[in-house]
């Protein structure tokens, strides 16, 4: 039995120049390079939920990215992970709330313009993902934001500036609301959190944008079966929703960590865009001790798609367990 | 911050009833109850390589399961998988492997006879998963077996006992095809092993399916690229696969370990099926600790999709890894 890596590349490397004889053809089918849809669906009771991949970023990790982690304490996290080293790889994962009466879209994704602006990132699938799932832009009733960070706000607008959801009316958490449209907050902020914060979301709240927003408050239903609750820190109106339905419940906690691979493993870690990483920690503790506790469902938004699973402690922070895909809903 | 489950349920609770008041609308699109389809791509150097689902079986544990482990231990492994006790839902995972010159499946799932024989399967989704990944049964040049269990060879043909791939060169380790092929053997094998084995290996090799047979050798090519790696034990002649191109390359574990969740983390685990349950695990410990040392990539048939990812060192065991979803290929 030839077992070593080393003895497996020799031996096919033989094999490969003995097979060097043989005439070589085109195979019958074309390699595609296309990736299957990113969509996800699984239900809640009577609700059904279809997570709807917005791409993954490629980024390389700078100076600050953590702010108390070395880059090798980085680079030591990723290859855990077994991941490329030096560079962020983001997954980005809106969801469709489908409760039977309404239609929600959680989180917009990085959108068109921000694409644009940012090379970094190579988002701006939701389109595609949503109408891989069947949605037309249209047929979506309510837009429930989570933060007003670039990558869950952007999406709610098309390149040229019109609604992307044009029948839907925009659910946001007042208290992020108050926040970046504070222009006292914007006037003692720093300089990138004015640009890709502040700016981006005076940018982003057109008029248009503005006439369909509806603010909601913590611990109320955002849309039937969908309560708020707070999770401030990485924003000061940050919010999780949890969705319940039939005494079932999935726990969607967009950005309460940043991709689990670093933050949820590294929960004292402090992200750059953490408006208040003191406070981003404290939630973050608290919601993952409850989803240990509880073995609670949990929906991220930067989990690694199709992004539910559980949590489980693992040394001194967390681990996600993704849900073994289902070939049914 | 309201946080603990029974919190959030309350809360839910009395915000559902708060919305009974107003009136039930119909959402604009439907709950489809639709899963999306099952494949999912990647590369490996020049080659290109699909995993086509097959489906998730759903059964019933019962005595015997694992030979050397109560239904208690089962239970406790699924427990800490975050999966339901008292049933195994196993995953079906065969891949294509397309080298630009030929287009491989590497098993062929449980096929529709199987199906209707084993009730507990609800598999045969791999003509579908196959299709929505654009590929068209006449397009397979070759169908690699990995060993001779129902859900890898019964795909070979459709329910009316025609070939499932009519233009596919069916390449099959000669050490396997020689055991179930023996009737000293079958003479002296257990009745489940007779009628779910050698007597299901004497229906699907059918003359038209002898016809395209040629067996392949361990340490050979079976096509350019791909290596045949002896990795006996679940059966004699189970054959493991190395896939290598341009300096990559991933390891198709085939039934090494059956399900990760319970036999990677227990490899100790003495599955039912195993024909040699100590050979099994002698080969099982000497691949994983290969896989872990080398970093190696692991396509496995049985993983949850897409299957494939790396191994690292759990407990007394080995846990998998998942690849991160790639929204490009």
């Amino acid at each position: 039995m030839s077992l070593s890596r080393r003895e497996i590349m020799g031996a096919s490397a033989v094999a490969v120049a003995a097979s060097m004889a043989a005439p070589p053809l085109r195979a019958a089918a074309p390699q595609t390079g296309q990736q299957a849809p990113g969509f996800y669906r699984y239900r809640v009771g009577s609700i059904e939920i279809t997570v709807v991949n917005d791409g993954v970023s490629r980024m390389p990790i700078g100076e600050g990215f953590v702010e108390n982690a070395s880059k090798d304490q980085i680079n030591a996290a990723l290859e855990a992970a077994f991941l490329e080293k030096d560079f962020y790889a983001g997954p980005y994962n809106p969801i469709v709330i489908n409760t039977g009466t309404k239609v929600a879209l959680v989180d917009t994704g990085t959108g068109e313009a921000a694409f644009k602006a940012s090379k970094g990132l190579n988002g701006r699938l939701l389109p595609i993902s949503l109408a891989a799932a069947g949605f037309d832009a249209n047929a979506i009733d309510a837009v429930i934001i989570s933060h007003y960070h670039l990558d869950h706000i952007d999406g709610l607008l098309k390149a040229d500036g019109s609604l992307a959801f044009p029948n839907a009316e925009i659910l946001v958490p007042a208290a992020e609301h108050n926040f970046w449209m504070d222009d006292g907050e914007m006037s003692r902020a720093t300089k990138p959190r004015v640009v890709f914060g502040f700016k981006n979301v005076r940018r982003v709240m057109s008029a248009e944008v503005l006439k369909r927003i509806r603010t909601y408050e913590w611990n109320k239903e955002v849309i039937p079966g969908v309560t708020a609750i707070a999770t401030p820190g990485h924003t000061p109106g940050h919010t999780s929703h949890v969705i319940a339905s039939g005494g079932k419940a999935v726990y969607a906690q967009a950005d309460v960590t940043h991709a689990p691979f670093l933050f949820a493993r590294h929960p004292d870690w402090h992200f750059m865009l953490d408006v208040d990483p003191v406070a981003a920690e404290a939630t973050r503790r608290k919601v993952y001790d409850m989803l240990v506790a509880d073995k609670m469902l949990v929906q991220g938004f930067h989990y690694p798609f199709p992004a539910v699973g559980h949590v489980e402690k693992s040394g001194t922070g967390y681990r996600e367990v993704l849900v073994n895909w289902s070939a049914t809903v």
